[in-house]
């Protein structure tokens, strides 16, 4: 009996953890549906329009998705080797987190806050599209961000100083009446300009802040070719590679000429004409 | 008959299809500029003001341009070797859809999402300019982007599921009073704001709410870097120099061997070490 | 008599024309001011407040500035040696415009419209900055530049019929009631949205309309990357000298053993070590 | 006594100049905290709505942190062997700047203009997190940014002349009924819509204005290009190996002649013919 138990457990944890049995696939594109269908019904439920006129089919589908994503949890739960490492795992904890909101409306009713856990179910695609896969294709790029990685940190660091003090400035020249009603706000126009996204909400009415304001445009213009010229640079250095591998040159050297760069495919110093061994 | 009917054909053939001829020039030119008067056309007619004035005109011309793209689709119909290999290509179907709306117009009035088809005709601008010669010029170009299709999608796939677990965040922050009256609105202005584009139409209210957008700004603003690296590193080693010039092989093969590939400064075949000469 | 004319004519010459000598220094100092000054002048003029004060003072100034340059003018046609060429030349006629207006202004009174010419004395600024020695700096740009012009215009025209046919469709989706009053206006629109301005002035309305908004920025975000890209390929390209004067190798090759590659500076050939000549 | 005095001030410049000590690190750690406090402050007095409430914390706090500022400064004069070398040093003027506007508050009431001094505290940041070390780690970036500075400035400065001639335009065009009320103004709006910010809050109403905004902002979005461009080719020139390394060229001196740069595979000296060793 233990035996058969454990069987249907190795088949179980073949089904949820790999993809190479046709069962493991299946199961990995009806939780891909599942999760995009429960996203969906997650926005849904947020257009009054349409919580309105389906609310109760919403309200059963959305019930039906929580309870199957349970099964889910506690079947991997189940069959993993070591159930905590698995619950304290990032996917664990994502699991968790996108799962129990509903369970929790029953009890303190509808939530918005916890409500909104639930799109964290989003992140749980990854899993499945083997998010590894992706960035392994795009290992270069990894490495390139991470190279890139401080000096992009200490750039927006930069970015969000002029952005307290040049923001500050402008609290001082522009004012209340125009918008600017307290230092963190002009901050945070100072913030939608230099990023070059610019709603318009706060706008600079005087002159001298509209003089102001385009020469923090032309700096950010200017700026944000800083992270783009980091990034392309290292990437292009991840991807060149090494001088020799380019070469398909080894090092070995000729016994009788000394010469040591040979093709890989060399028998011969290509110098001397002594065989090479 | 048979022969100078065959004659007609042909020769209309190479006037519609190749542009060697006077004749073809000829038709190439009035094409394209039928086809730019059409697109003018198309846009005229759904400013209300012009086409109150003019619509008589604007309805005769349409139909001009209309019959004389009908008799061009006849045209090459007739004159291809395979018909229906030509009607259903890319542009057998755009010509098919850029004249037909005006004939369905005919029976049902108007219909203006028919007639937006027209604007496909702009397409069509392609195949006079021989896209391909374009193309071929930048043809690194289209490499690099190739190359870099797979990261890059990637990358806008993570764009997106930020977006919406931001979006879902802001929603939460805002709520409906401040113009976050849905999670898709939101998910929505949280692309508006990592795209940089920033319309406006809606903007945080609350100093948290302006507080994640700053977040969100300066993260759009770092990660434009991404796509912009991958494709000038792509770009970059595409327009490198092909890799036999680096490897200073030359062509020379050996008499003995036969092998093709010897570094520039090889004395010996470097395979049979037989001199190279 | 002749002689002392030519002699003032050389001298003047020299002042207006060159920057070697103290005089032609100061001329070209005091040129650059009057020149930044006009185009205050020009800017104030048009501020309703400071001209309503001012309107004297500033129409004074002008016809100083516009006589001054007008001498100049005059200078230059009598000193250089073949006038018409200079009349002729860019900044003959750039000279020429941007002084005549105000005598217009004379007969017709201020034409707004003329005025506006009085901005391109602007243009002016680059002859005294020695257009030509930042450039000369920035060489490689101007190459990158033109390296890359042919597929940046490609690229500009794919833009922009995609911004057509986006239009036209946001055209259909939106119509007129949320400000898409005609299609010219939402390729205007589609514009705004995929250079990633996004004013704000038309925005979206219908959750359609948002979503498409949505794909078309995330689009315009992506496509940001290819001139970008493009340009920092080419330019990388251009600051990357040619491979052999890297290696400063020539192509002389050893009487002796043929080798083929020696370094400038070789005296004997580095394989066999008999002399080059 | 004058060597014990002596020993305390060299204890005391090791605490507040030098992080080595526990006590220097401690030192480090408690400013940091206290400026970024202070930042936080100024923002906090700056919203009504706090500082209504909290009116005299904020004050008391502010009195606190600016006290022990002075006591800083103080120490930093006595302590330091050229105490002018320090007052009128970037950091001295910073520290001095940022601790008098209270102390002026006394006496003329708290000005707006000079409160704002205190944001520059701010840039105290750097002197803690030593910015050298960050640079130091980003130091091919400042190189990069050294080498495109003279490139970038002419960038900038084309970017503004066109600005200014394109907004003279748009004044033509728009008018002042349609919020271009004047060149300056007009000159703003292109700075926005040229750096891709667009605010919005003026927007383009005729068609020939909407139609040269377009091109403006094509044009804005293809010279974005420039800049990053330049940076990255920059910057990947920097990150590039160093010249010798690509020439192959190795350190092995000639006995003969001491020539000391040899291709990898050289044999013979290339410069007086002995062989190599």
């Amino acid at each position: 009996m233990s035996i058969s138990k454990k069987h249907w457990k190795i088949r179980l944890h073949e089904i949820i953890y790999e993809a190479d049995t046709p069962a493991g696939k299946l199961f990995d594109v009806v939780l891909l549906i599942i999760i995009l269908a429960s996203i969906i019904l997650v926005m849904l439920e947020s257009v009054n329009s349409i919580d309105a006129k389906y609310h109760s089919i919403l309200n059963i589908s959305e019930w039906i998705i929580t309870i199957m994503f349970s099964l889910e949890y506690i079947a991997r739960i189940i069959t993993v080797k070591k159930p905590f490492k698995y619950i304290f795992s990032f996917y664990g904890i994502i699991d968790f987190l996108s799962t129990i909101p509903k369970y929790i409306s029953l009890i303190f009713g509808g939530v918005h806050a916890l409500a909104a856990l639930r799109a964290l179910r989003l992140l749980r695609v990854f899993r499945i599209l083997k998010l590894a896969r992706f960035l392994g294709a795009s290992n270069n790029l990894v490495n390139a961000l991470k190279a890139s990685r401080a000096k992009i940190s200490v750039f927006l660091f930069a970015v969000i100083i002029v952005a307290v003090i040049l923001g500050t400035i402008m609290y001082m020249v522009e004012g209340e009446e125009n918008g600017f009603t307290n230092i963190p706000k002009s901050v945070y126009w100072c913030i939608v300009t230099l990023t070059t996204v610019g709603f318009g909400d706060i706008a600079p009415q005087t002159p001298l802040g509209q003089f102001i304001a385009s020469l923090i445009m032309i700096l950010g213009y200017g700026i944000i070719a800083v992270p783009t010229g980091i990034v392309s640079a290292e990437y292009t250095n991840q991807t060149k590679p090494k001088k020799d591998e380019e070469l398909h040159l080894n090092s070995q050297s000729c016994v009788n000429c000394l010469e040591d760069k040979h093709q890989d495919n060399a028998t011969f110093c290509h110098k001397c004409g002594h065989p090479l061994h």
